[in-house]
């Protein structure tokens, strides 16, 4: 048996791929925030022994991929697939930590989506019976975003109050036929929303009709309330995100309630971190889910989580053409008990 | 059933998805070439009516995948996936092209392989039963290319001479159950190569290696020689890249002989244009494929093809940083009959 599609985005799997193994490396500034205790690694500098914040973010995504295939008794050749992406220009994070993996290896471009769209794909294809290993991963550093994406370290620009902070991070969550668990049951694969926001200092805005669509078509398409999850967990909306996301659900009748958890706003202890509206990045969902998440779901604290991330879709030559912001999420169902 | 594996990286599809239709979509020195007559559209301008290359890129990707979808006799919406990607920035060509398809969208990066990465992931998910219809597609431009990864285009750099020509062009394919064909039958997944070319003038050297990896693998674990196929074509070596890739394979004793063709060295005249090397860019193969390979396998001309498209995974960054290039090479096999 295969997927069966339950509507236009929906597929339930047939296999349920499982978490065999996850594994997260973050920076100093996380490693001190609340989440500290859920990391495998945290490196006491942004370098991870490598002299440029680029070749840091690929040693901080190699090192959590092989601690992920660490933890799951394997060495990278021999998974079946690496599906990665990041922020970088080319997603060159990605390349230059993944080439001397030996597997085959299929680079992704979804934003700080990115997760959920390896794990959606990884799920598919581990449910198609074209693979039994496949990792999914991604990463983002705070150093190389900003001076890609905003201005040089050194200028020390001030911060809007609705921008985030770029989490210098990576998870990697490797799924397999035959794992341990928690399975992956459904996935909802997100179309392109785009209301006009141009404000690239207010990506949560950006990216919470996305979140709206995706979530709704999700319960719509499965019959699923938002009570059937313990938790539904979207990526880096931050607070300013997070509350305008629960504000469109609301107007359409589904109350997420205390079941909502963004990854965003729950990496760092804004007021004391000085973060403004949160964390945000591919590693800021990749990091909590491979930690915080799938710890709380093999501890039994949640059965059944929702895990959605969300990409903000422009670059900055499209920002600078005065476009406004596509936005994506992606949303993959974890559940540790399956019929 | 489902997808079978054949080897490490090659799977054999059990559905064979085939081509439901296909279209391109190029620039004006595009239109002038040997290919000329095999594309669906050539803009007499590089500006596809935008004000900017890089949203003529995307008008460029919208207008090939409406045309795709017109011949299939579908809408954008109707398509249960899009998977696309190209060499802009946070491939924001794909992101502007298609933010209003309405339809599951999933952002590739594997540069100019992304035609065959698409094509690949396409065939696993339908072949696994998660689809029914998807659309591959990518585009390159080489204005918005030339000023991202050289030069401005103001500057009149002078060209190395196994430097390649950015192709102004965009293939998609759809692919579909039930479909007329040609069919995909198998498909070879690379793995990065990097052999430690670092001269990002002469990318056929950095991405011959990957080529000749990938193309091994798939003849030996689908147990096919070279002759099995009426073509074998690469996306973009170019002239040198292709003549290295040659050499490459025989000195493991495997000829490819007249039946290699290459896209980057057939869609310009290259003394006439001025192209040095050849063409390249990831609308380089996917217009190739998706304009004259196809068009000559509904004709009779071929019956089998195997579609190889390299890409070269560095950024200009990580070229800055002194790094080589590290190269991806993704194959599918392509038949009109099948048992």
């Amino acid at each position: 048996m295969c997927a069966k599609r339950l509507g236009r985005a929906t597929l339930e799997l047939e296999r349920r791929p499982g978490v065999l193994a996850s594994a997260s490396a973050v920076g100093k500034k996380e490693g001190e925030g609340p989440l500290k205790r859920s990391f495998d690694y945290v490196c006491p500098d942004a370098y991870f022994g490598e002299k440029s914040w680029e070749r840091a973010e690929s040693a901080m995504l190699r090192k959590c991929l092989l601690l992920a295939c660490g933890k799951a008794g394997l060495a990278p050749e021999g998974l079946d697939f690496i599906l990665s992406g990041d922020l970088l220009n080319q997603c060159a994070g990605s390349a230059y930590a993944l080439r001397d993996s030996g597997a085959p290896y299929l680079g992704l471009y979804g934003a700080c989506s990115t997760m959920a769209e390896a794990l959606l794909l990884a799920s598919l294809i581990i449910d198609g019976g074209g693979a039994e290993k496949v990792a999914a991963l991604t990463s983002s550093h705070f150093c190389s975003a900003e001076r890609q994406f905003r201005y040089p370290l050194e200028y020390g620009s001030l911060r809007a109050p609705a921008s985030q902070w770029t989490v210098t991070g990576a998870g990697a969550v490797i799924l397999a036929t035959d794992a341990p668990g928690p399975y992956i049951t459904c996935v909802t694969s997100g179309r392109i929303v785009d209301l006009g926001v141009t404000d690239s200092a207010n990506m949560g805005a950006a990216m919470a009709p996305a979140a709206c669509d995706t979530l709704e078509r999700h319960f719509a398409e499965t019959g699923r309330a938002p009570d059937y999850y313990d938790a539904v967990i979207t990526g880096d909306l931050g607070e300013t995100g997070s509350r305008l996301l629960r504000e469109l659900l609301s107007l359409d009748g589904v109350e997420l309630g205390a079941r909502h958890f963004d990854c965003g706003a729950m990496i760092y202890d804004a007021e004391r971190q000085g973060v403004c509206s949160g964390g945000s990045g591919c590693g800021c969902s990749a990091s909590v889910l491979a930690g915080y998440a799938l710890d709380n779901m093999r501890s039994g604290g949640w059965r059944r989580v929702l895990f959605a991330a969300t990409g903000a879709l422009m670059s900055p030559t499209s920002s600078q053409q005065g476009e406004s912001i596509p936005g994506i999420c992606h949303a993959v169902a974890l559940e540790t008990e399956v019929d």
